[in-house]
């Protein structure tokens, strides 16, 4: 991708997710792009993607694409696992601006990772199903062993405010328990609820496993084509398709703090 | 309402849902009305209505009634306790044609129970907000005592086919324990998949408390306008506005037989 200088017109970045999950990225994009507008899209209205078919998946993000566009973004980040699973080449053929999806920029910093030699992902239905995680893994490195699991409780339990809860722990037992027998080196929350369940899940796994961050490895990615900056920070907006029960709640705790900029559009 | 007579062209019966839990009604129909045809509708595109907005739920049923009518339907059913919640006031006025919900059959059969001097209703997020159950039950009887518990996991524990697990058993007492100590009649179970944990449910509740079953509430109601049967079946048609994850094995599940005429189509 070509570097864009900082002396052009300040590029706008659109950012999207199937709810509000990818405000997660967002929190760690604002740390190391502080001086760039972020346009933030959760397609709440069709929440969760997780389960829904490729087909409907691909003509969402078309929609949120036009629609972030048509809102001046020049630069769109897929801030959702299952979307990058089964929309980005789609999306890179359709548009001519630059595309960072979640899947490559999180498998090319588990690679970084000198001693990984088996690494586990967790995702939703759709992202596991997919198989877009072993299949891009096994293209870049042909040793190291990868598995996945779909948890699609975690979702609901997040969203239910449970994620430090006994239930939380007896759900995530019940997907993680039969990895102990395998020797993993590095686990990839493939869907960006799951960071809300890192102590549930770090309790779990075995001390040694390396979770891997995905908001900074999408920052990594962003890097190769912005400068970083801590100046002052634009004025981020936020748009939904709907406006769920428990949005206030919900935002706040993905993004660590508030916001009172929320608008509900229809995507056409 | 008006009967129809069996003398007049057979009418056509649409039926519809957020998802694929309205088979458990549809399933109840088949038995009572053989002779008729039903369009099922499942709005499997955005799925879960439990915990999306009123407004964009008064949407989505607008365009599924559309849909229906075109196909022919003069009669319609809310297999739907979110969609009936919030949209039945909305959706009587626009059109002339009978609409049946899931609440008021269902308030009305519980209503006929003489012991009844409590009353729990058990739904998702969007359906306890609405307070419909309780302000409609108070206007038909000021002396019972309604309790409403939002359990929104139940959905996404029954999607996961884990509705007689530990898990299920966990959850349910996390929503249903805080009743013990109250005196309750009956249970209404507020939502079209909640039938699936029934097992799982009545070994936690009183064994004294009845619970209601809304696919018979539903029947006794369009007994009121159509004469029942036991001819031999129309064929029925089934929507779905995507093709979920796991379709075949919970579509059977619900409905208790295999069906292999589903279509996808896009709501407009």
């Amino acid at each position: 991708m070509n570097k864009i200088s900082s002396n052009n017109k300040q590029p706008i970045i659109g950012i999207f997710d199937s709810g509000l999950g990818g405000l997660t990225i967002l929190n760690q994009l604002n740390k190391d792009f502080n001086n760039y507008k972020f346009i933030y899209f959760g397609d709440t209205a069709h929440l969760p993607y997780g389960t829904k078919s490729h087909q409907s998946i691909i003509k969402f993000c078309e929609q949120i694409v036009d629609f972030l566009i048509s809102k001046g973004a020049t630069i769109i980040i897929i801030a959702c696992h299952s979307a990058s699973a089964v929309a980005i080449d789609f999306l890179r053929k359709k548009y001519s601006i630059p595309i960072i999806d979640v899947i490559q920029p999180t498998i090319k910093l588990s690679l970084m990772i000198k001693s990984n030699k088996s690494i586990c992902v967790l995702g939703t239905s759709t992202t596991i199903s997919s198989n877009t995680y072993s299949e891009n893994i096994k293209k870049l490195s042909t040793n190291i062993k990868v598995y996945e699991v779909a948890c699609p409780l975690f979702v609901p339990i997040v969203e239910e405010g449970l994620e430090n809860s006994l239930i939380a722990n007896q759900i995530a037992e019940m997907y993680l328990n039969p990895l102990k027998s395998l020797s993993i080196d590095s686990l990839i929350l493939g869907c960006t609820h799951y960071p809300m369940l890192y102590k549930t899940i770090k309790k779990i796994i075995h001390k040694n496993i390396i979770i891997i961050d995905t908001g900074v490895a999408i920052s990594d990615e962003l890097k190769q084509i912005l400068p970083s900056s801590n100046d002052s920070q634009n004025d981020n907006e936020y748009y939904v398709s709907d406006l769920p029960y428990r949005f206030n709640e919900l935002a706040s705790k993905f993004l660590k703090y508030e916001i009172n900029n929320v608008k509900q559009i229809s995507l056409k």
